[in-house]
């Protein structure tokens, strides 16, 4: 008996080199797919190979399914035309697609060459929709059902169609035209009696996406409705396909690498970051790099233009990052949790002054507390210090929390207002812009205080 | 016919002053009631009220679950016994408990009086769990075979339990001592004959939690292995509930909504935006605002070490915005994309040093890029300009942006491997951290190449 905790790389690799197909055999029979993926990942090609050659068709075609895109390309390569024709045959068609769609066009076309004329028209179906696209993402394989079918007859329909369905939990009701007009339950179906027509216990208030509606949209959809599964429609209504929720974890959960990736000022990154080319990444950083650079000139020449103060008091130069710091993080604060709230739909633009009375009376509170904390600092670590430099900068951050709170609060709803992505409005833009805000009014303030 | 496209809080308003029942049964029968629920929520209590006389229980319940949590408090205090009590009894038990831990304890035994015997201890039970526990998430209806059943009698057990249930979609299978020993999906069952014993169909390679994992571990678990259904077991392995999908991505959701405030230097705050109380916003947002302003003191005094420099040159202050927000950017990028990568599972702490020639090269490319774009913005804007204050300028730029991208990419995998949260080491942290080393480079290399 094989421990499956014990199981890693140089375990598998030995039974691969010792040619132990039944030990093998019976690892991947017990142990769960997604470990073992992750272990056949690390191994060489030759003994993946060797591994595809031993296992069961449905097995090998899970294993295949959750190895590494990189690694996929790479056994495609190896692959023999039987092989690839088997592994067609036994791939849902929407997983088959998915890593299609980051092949180059001449493996495509090997691959292709091995599919029946269904699976090709499937597949090139797929493939016409574009990226993250609903069309793109959907499965082909699902039950279908008629509005006059008995519960009986339903039955026997999921028998026979359900096989090859990616779930049976939620079947799609069509008419003539195969035009989408209801669903129902698997669970409903069982608990009624084999006459019932589906008609009277089917849905019709069905929740659906188009295909070229953008996998997000689809996912949000399912998930504000509680959503398994939800049916995908053409132009004409006619039912095409269904999308399963655990592909939409997936989605939802790449929306958010791009939200987080926006928030830090990089352009959205496909692939992960190991996989990611070093051209990609640079190309997704240095925009907004020199972007902000630039803009934080503007701050850099309005000190510039109290050039004689900073020369009468070098003291008030080093206060200048404390400054911009806090207010940059205070802006940032404000600006974060508005963008999530507008993303997880919590705030609309219509709660544009319940935000900004929130921040103020948030920024009055907190500015108080800064402003003291700074004087007792300055109280207890500089008790022998000209105490009015101090109160300029302590005033300066009061002031600075106020705006940046506000600006942070206000900008992404006004982002959102026009159309535009509240994510844009994030810590980096914000930050630069009440930098130079935090600036102009800390030295006016020196001028006018100090005289300086 | 009622246009339900035109549904809005006027309407309904209208509809439930002029009492009319008819179209308000029927409107509430084909609208969808995450909708409806989103316009209710806009109504008075005594609106809702009026409401909650007149629907069907079951529509009164899944409206009651997709109110916001405050109408929902608002709606208990206004119910009568009776209403509760078929409250009680219509709601799933999870959903309830979901509700009720917000509650004062004094509503909750309120509540808790109108519960039967065995409702009361079943709500005990999940109260007793830790909030946001795989235990007080679970819910305690689900379908349970036994090894030994065959076909036939799973199906009608399914038929019998699966009425309340949340799902049936996946049953799982208990020994004698109510220990999980394995499950098996609906449509196994259905797809096979009558006679077929459950053991010799079941998958005994079942995935579960437990009752204090945290409910992150559980969401994490679901989508790795695509499941959507997880049994939820206590320390003996028996199998006490289940939780489902959809809860799930709504825990998802909330752990990201946390990831991200912790990237803004904001500690995690529970409820929306809107519902927070303002004294919860401002706990939750000044520490680190004070943590980063007393650390950004320390690049305050790196600078006052240079006074006499900047009182010969005062023209050296200018560039500190900029120097200051370009290495913070760079350095918030790479943490920001290191920092989602170990949340993701794409980078763990063995990929520290692929991590770090990625940055180094990443680095050197983008940090050229600037260094010329900054000496072009000077020669083309500024002609007449000493240019060994430029070179000081962009050299210092050059060497922050590989110095920000490798303390970026580090420090989140250095936390990780310390068993510390990667994501407090975000912009904020990161940007203190580079601000201060950024002025000590400026001014050393403006000291030793000016002469100054």
């Amino acid at each position: 008996m094989i421990d499956f905790n014990q199981c890693n790389p140089t375990l598998l690799s030995e039974y691969i080199e010792g040619r132990q197909v039944k030990n093998l055999r019976e690892l991947f029979d017990e142990m769960n797919i997604v470990d073992l993926a992750e272990i056949v990942a690390e191994l060489s090609v030759e003994e993946i190979m060797f591994l595809f050659k031993i296992l069961r068709k449905e097995i090998s075609a899970q294993l295949f399914t959750y190895l590494p895109n990189d690694v996929k390309a790479q056994m495609i390569t190896s692959f023999t035309s039987g092989q690839i024709k088997s592994m067609i045959e036994t791939l849902y068609t929407d997983d088959l697609v998915d890593f299609l769609q980051d092949l180059p066009a001449n493996l495509i076309r090997q691959i292709l060459k091995e599919a029946d004329h269904e699976q090709r028209s499937e597949i090139n179906l797929l493939l016409s929709y574009p990226s993250y696209s609903a069309g793109s993402l959907m499965s082909l394989d699902f039950v279908e059902l008629k509005a006059e079918d008995s519960v009986k007859q339903a039955i026997t329909k999921i028998k026979r169609q359900g096989k090859d369905a990616e779930t049976i939990q939620v079947c799609f009701v069509v008419d003539e035209q195969r035009n989408l007009v209801g669903s129902v339950s698997l669970r409903t179906i069982l608990f009624e009696d084999d006459e019932t027509i589906i008609k009277d216990i089917m849905d019709i208030d069905v929740i659906y996406a188009t295909t070229h509606d953008d996998q997000e949209v689809v996912a949000k959809l399912m998930q504000r409705y509680d959503m398994t599964v939800a049916p995908i429609v053409n132009d004409e209504l006619r039912l095409i396909g269904i999308v399963t929720i655990d592909d939409m974890i997936d989605v939802l959960e790449d929306e958010v690498t791009e939200d987080i990736q926006k928030m830090a000022a990089i352009l959205p990154l496909e692939g992960s970051y190991l996989e990611s080319s070093l051209s990609d990444i640079v190309k997704s950083r240095i925009a907004w790099l020199l972007v902000l650079m630039v803009s934080a000139t503007l701050t850099g020449s309005i000190i510039g233009g109290f050039e004689e103060q900073i020369e009468l008091n070098p003291a008030l130069s080093f206060f200048i990052p404390m400054i911009m710091s806090t207010a940059g993080n205070a802006g940032s604060q404000a600006s974060t949790m508005v963008i999530r709230g507008i993303v997880v739909d919590q705030l609309d633009t219509k709660d544009i002054f319940k935000v900004l009375s929130k921040e103020l009376m948030v920024a009055l509170l907190s500015g108080s507390v800064i402003f003291m904390a700074n004087m007792i600092r300055v109280l207890v670590f500089m008790p022998n210090t000209d105490l009015s430099v101090h109160v300029v900068v302590s005033t300066t951050l009061f002031i600075m929390m106020v705006i940046s709170k506000m600006v942070g609060g206000l900008l992404p709803l006004l982002a959102k207002k026009l159309n535009q992505d509240p994510a844009a409005m994030a810590a980096p833009l914000i930050t630069t812009i009440v930098d130079a805000l935090a600036m102009l009014i800390y030295f006016t303030l020196a001028l006018l205080w100090l005289g300086i």
